[in-house]
């Protein structure tokens, strides 16, 4: 009972039979890029998956922590500058999901208390709270791109804290930190002697071509870092199930958490093993120009989610720097008496418009909510024509 | 600390470097029917699976529970004369395991207990210490196929027993219950209105080809079973990592349960999609003769390894009815001094013959080891030969 999806909490209230019956369907809420047609995984992962097939070398069990082969591939790919990653450093899960489960049991016990964003992935408070583990949320600033509070997580830190998870790029705010914010972050995980658990999954999404992505570990050679990723957005398949944490850990912090890990890893042998087999391949024949033109079209999306959204009277938006999605600010004193949180603002939409958002409050970020940027530039258009036309009928006379 | 894997305390202590370096490894303990290169998954399998990725349509996120193609496949396949299976009684799960997880976890909180066959499929245990659940150990006569004794089962039910674990066909006994004893093990669920979880994972994989395989939920209308299974074994592919539970409960018993299980499933959203996909497909492609030929190469292994020990003087063995292991009792009493215990004979027949089995107490069960019936005929031979002349040599004299 204490497994609790917030989102589908809030989401169960907004139902398709609630639609305008005149209008068809716009989803701005699901955070899979692959459901509007318009976002294909690249040939070459295809190639892979059937020659892995073909091959018939990839049916049997792999090892709990993952296949070597995947494991020296990931390893390769994600040896920073300071940090050589060895094979041993790296577990391939079920999806960043179940790498995420990983992390949070391997450094939390029940009753132990663990730093989540707010507003953040609703995932983390089920995982937490499936285990009986306290989430203290810690504020990111809507007014200054979403960075963290450290004030803030300062206040939330008890004897009883055993990690800070960070999301960088962030959903559900699309945000990117630079050095310097990431940099403040880390000392402040290095005063508390927290581990971070570094949740980035949308690595290298990010819209400035002329910046790098910056993993956690890059900038600290004494905090331990887990770092979570996979294949599911960066290679759009999120049905693959193949996600991996990265134990960047210098100082051999980490060694009893890694028993701890190897253990946790014994309980379902999660990743399928055709997939795992074939991400050497992958991460090789996968051109960079496919990266590129995903990041571009998101960014185009981006951009134009943000220059709509400012258009329109009652809301507002921070650009996303990354990642796949927005929050939109509702400013709820200009709206009428219909209105009067994000949840009825959402609920209100749908059953006018038909077009389905998912309220801040999945979030816990009140009267905000997220849209995706992933759907086809005409489904974005009139998407937001309807957005527009909504809020202009509710806006308080 | 409490996530144990019984198996690899034990088996950590053989070690390869302890082999004779004079005589190639030959190993009967791995689970795994791929490793030896003699059982090949049905090429309809592959086929579904390039399928799958060549359509494109299986590469985003499936509903929690599972596809719905995936669950109504599975629904319609194990829908029995007396329980018609919907759709919305299957959860497709990250394999077997992952399904166990869900149900135990499902049925059992933390200091809640749980009976366990003794011996049996160490995972179990692993599963239940994870989650703080306290086994308890139900003897199966080693005397009398492997049957549940039922009256030491009863002896372990007390206020706090949540479930009991049957495993037909049974890793690592090899045996197959009949109409019976199944009854008779639902007889005493029913008394002390206990759910059973029946692990039938290796369903199907029969030798006596007049039978049909029994399922519990066939022989009862009133005990609620949550019935695992899965792709692994019958289709030669663990690695695939897709298994599912079956909730057949006519009374309607399980309605809380099944909410459990439902929030359970948005941890880590397990099973790879594109296998999900392709199962109506391989459930309907995969002729018969493919199992059938699978059970009679098995049974044949089965048969041999059953005539080899039971011409070895101080070895015996029950002839599996079906799966791909076969117990084998040790008298120890009959054997030198360097010979003390299951753990002592295999650590020796490793050292001198390069020979690896899995030593009883991995299953809680002394003085017993265990082989896998998967190898091919000639390294059986081999391997049969090399324990033959050890047990010779090992004789009290």
């Amino acid at each position: 009972m204490r497994t609790v999806n917030p989102i589908r909490q809030i989401v169960d209230k907004l139902r398709d039979e609630d639609m305008n019956p005149n209008k068809s369907k716009l989803s701005l809420s699901i955070g899979d890029p692959t459901v509007f047609g318009n976002l294909k995984t690249d040939k070459m992962v295809e190639e892979a998956i059937i020659k892995a097939v073909q091959e018939g070398k990839c049916n049997g069990y792999a090892p709990s922590m993952g296949r070597d082969d995947a494991r020296k591939a990931v390893a390769t790919r994600y040896s920073l500058k300071n940090h050589s990653v060895k094979m041993s450093d790296v577990v391939i899960c079920s999806g960043a999901s179940g790498a995420l489960d990983i992390c949070i049991q391997a450094l939390c016990n029940e009753g132990d208390e663990i730093l989540l964003p707010q507003p953040g992935f609703s995932l983390y408070t089920t995982l937490a709270g499936s285990k009986g583990i306290e989430a203290k949320y810690y504020n990111l600033k809507s007014n200054d791109a979403w960075k963290v509070d450290l004030e803030h997580a300062r206040s939330l830190v008890t004897s009883k804290t055993r990690a800070i998870l960070v999301n960088n790029p962030s959903n559900p705010c699309g945000s990117v930190y630079d050095a310097a914010h990431l940099k403040d972050i880390i000392n402040f995980a290095e005063e508390f002697k927290l581990p971070i658990i570094a949740d980035e999954i949308y690595a290298d999404m990010i819209f400035d071509e002329t910046e790098k992505f910056i993993h956690m570990a890059e900038l600290t050679d004494t905090v331990p870092i887990l770092s979570v990723g996979g294949i599911a957005k960066q290679f759009l398949v999120p049905g693959y199930r193949v996600g991996w944490i990265i134990i960047y850990d210098k100082m051999g912090y980490m060694n009893q958490l890694r028993d701890g890990i190897q253990r946790l890893t014994t309980l379902i042998l999660g990743a399928n093993t055709l997939v795992q087999g074939a991400l050497p391949y992958i991460f090789e024949k996968v051109e960079p120009s496919f990266y590129k033109n995903l990041n571009r079209s998101l960014k185009e999306s981006s951009d134009y989610t943000a220059e709509r959204i400012s258009n329109i009277k009652g809301l507002s938006a921070i650009r996303p720097q990354g990642a796949m999605y927005c929050m939109i600010g509702i400013d709820i004193d200009m709206f009428d008496d219909q209105i009067n949180d994000d949840v009825e603002f959402s609920s209100l939409l749908l059953k006018e418009e038909s077009l389905i958002v998912l309220p801040g409050q999945c979030f816990r970020m009140k009267n905000f909510f997220r849209v995706v940027t992933c759907p086809s530039k005409n489904d974005l258009v009139e998407a937001y024509d309807r957005l527009e036309q909504f809020c202009a009928r509710h806006l308080r006379k």
